[in-house]
């Protein structure tokens, strides 16, 4: 029988054992550490059982005796808190608030530390289809487009100039966790690092297929899959802020530009589910 | 040369001529007026105008100066608010603060009484595809729906029993004022009503199609777009609460239940992506 998991009881809200989930409604603002940002911040039984099975080394888990029991119930999570030595504290709910500095209805929090990032590389290393963020600052926009990504056969995302943070404690829990998952990697900050990881996917044999609302694009399902011809082996979607959309630089270094049709005199789709529409037609293309 | 439209200047924000205006944030509720139900309260220029350009009565508009000169720069809305004969009302964004209870940095906000509703037949008449909501109570999600029903096609919306008020404030602004122009109606609250909505789809040569996570539901994409087949005629697409989904009572009254394909140890999509994604494969399937 495996070993019963060792639970430290806390009581006192300024115990320092606690400072990883102290003021977590500023916590991703973190001076002290490096880079300035904060800890990865994971919420919820679900997404603290996802952090803990990621390669995010875990820290610190706290939360309450019967959110505890939930986590750890799962064979292959009890197995991950044993493996990665983190500190497991029992706490109550009111603790946890007075700690958090609001009541965190889930009753669970877990901390990890920023792993080295992936590269470019190492992202589209086996990757069949990528998406390719351009100034997407929208904390929630980023998030739910991982939680889609991971449903619908996304095997990574690059982030260009101008996107969010997508370790920020929002994100985290937007995403369902998938954040911890889906491989991401940032092209740099200069036009040059951008100019050369489009051309890296190139290299690679990536179709580069920008999404834009204008009506002069191609139907994306033409180009995602062409009637009676084949889908592209690899595909790069490149997708910009809402309002703004890519820049005309971004686009023009890909082969093609796509839409999704929309009626006249309506608004164009949110940015997330713009892409989710996406990433259903690359999928629907590849079945068999 | 069109007459110029007279504007009333407020200064005092206890002028009763703004009590439409007062306490936004809980005029959702308004025991005085019928049903207990609160004004249509529309804001910005854009869903002003298209609020103006409803079948939706507007009572009066208020708005800065400049935010009045944009809505009334639009030769149809200006025309609009002379048919309506609506109370055209200049304050400064302090007063509106002041009665609205926050700062509404949109600087522009348009009431409306609430019209007689639709009937199922009305919405359903012309239409070739209609959704229909069972127990969706998230404000969010349904103005979501809304917004991307007007550019992907939809010709109307179905609320069966459980569903949130559509002409909640917080729906008119996600909804980007579409709400006030795809036309909707309500089953009426009892399984019978319920059941007689569905027949009378069923009547009128619908297909009804549930969508769901379930993994043996059929592909969406085999379902809306049958290969070697034609497309459905008219389809009722049925879409549940995030969480339960539809009642297996819905769901068994329908011809067919369709997914959207998820990997294995993902969540299901957000119930607003999950029905544009369906909306976005109808109309790929109608087009020439």
């Amino acid at each position: 029988m495996a070993d019963v998991i060792a639970r430290i009881s806390i009581a006192d809200p300024s115990d320092s054992r606690l400072d990883d989930f102290r003021d977590l409604n500023h916590s991703d603002r973190r001076p002290d550490r490096p880079g300035g940002k904060g800890l990865v911040i994971a919420e919820g039984v679900l997404v603290v059982s996802r952090l803990l099975g990621s390669r995010f080394g875990c820290r610190a888990v706290a939360g309450t005796a019967a959110k505890l029991d939930e986590l750890l119930a799962d064979p292959a999570t009890a197995e991950a808190v044993r493996r990665t030595g983190c500190r497991v504290m029992e706490i109550s709910r009111e603790v946890l608030a007075a700690v958090a500095g609001f009541d965190l209805h889930r009753g669970l929090v877990a901390s990890a530390d920023r792993p080295v990032e992936h590269t470019v590389e190492q992202v589209i290393a086996g990757a069949s289809t990528v998406v390719v963020l351009e100034g997407v600052g929208d904390h929630e926009n980023i998030g739910s487009m991982f939680r889609n990504a991971a449903g619908m056969g996304v095997d990574g995302v690059l982030f260009g100039a101008g996107c969010a943070d997508p370790l920020y404690r929002r994100v985290v829990r937007v995403s369902m966790g998938h954040v911890l998952r889906t491989p991401f990697a940032h092209t740099g900050g200069t036009p040059t690092t951008w100019q050369r990881s489009l051309a890296l996917l190139a290299d690679h044999g990536f179709t580069l297929v920008s999404l834009t609302p204008d009506p002069r694009a191609r139907h994306i399902a033409d180009v995602l899959d062409p009637p009676g011809g084949v889908p592209p082996a690899k595909v790069a979607l490149l997708v910009g802020a809402e309002g703004p959309g890519l820049t005309e630089h971004a686009m023009r270094a890909t082969d093609c530009r796509a839409r999704i049709p929309m009626a006249a005199g309506t608004d164009s789709l949110n940015l997330a589910q713009a892409a989710a529409i996406a990433f259903y037609e690359r999928q629907r293309s590849l079945r068999g």
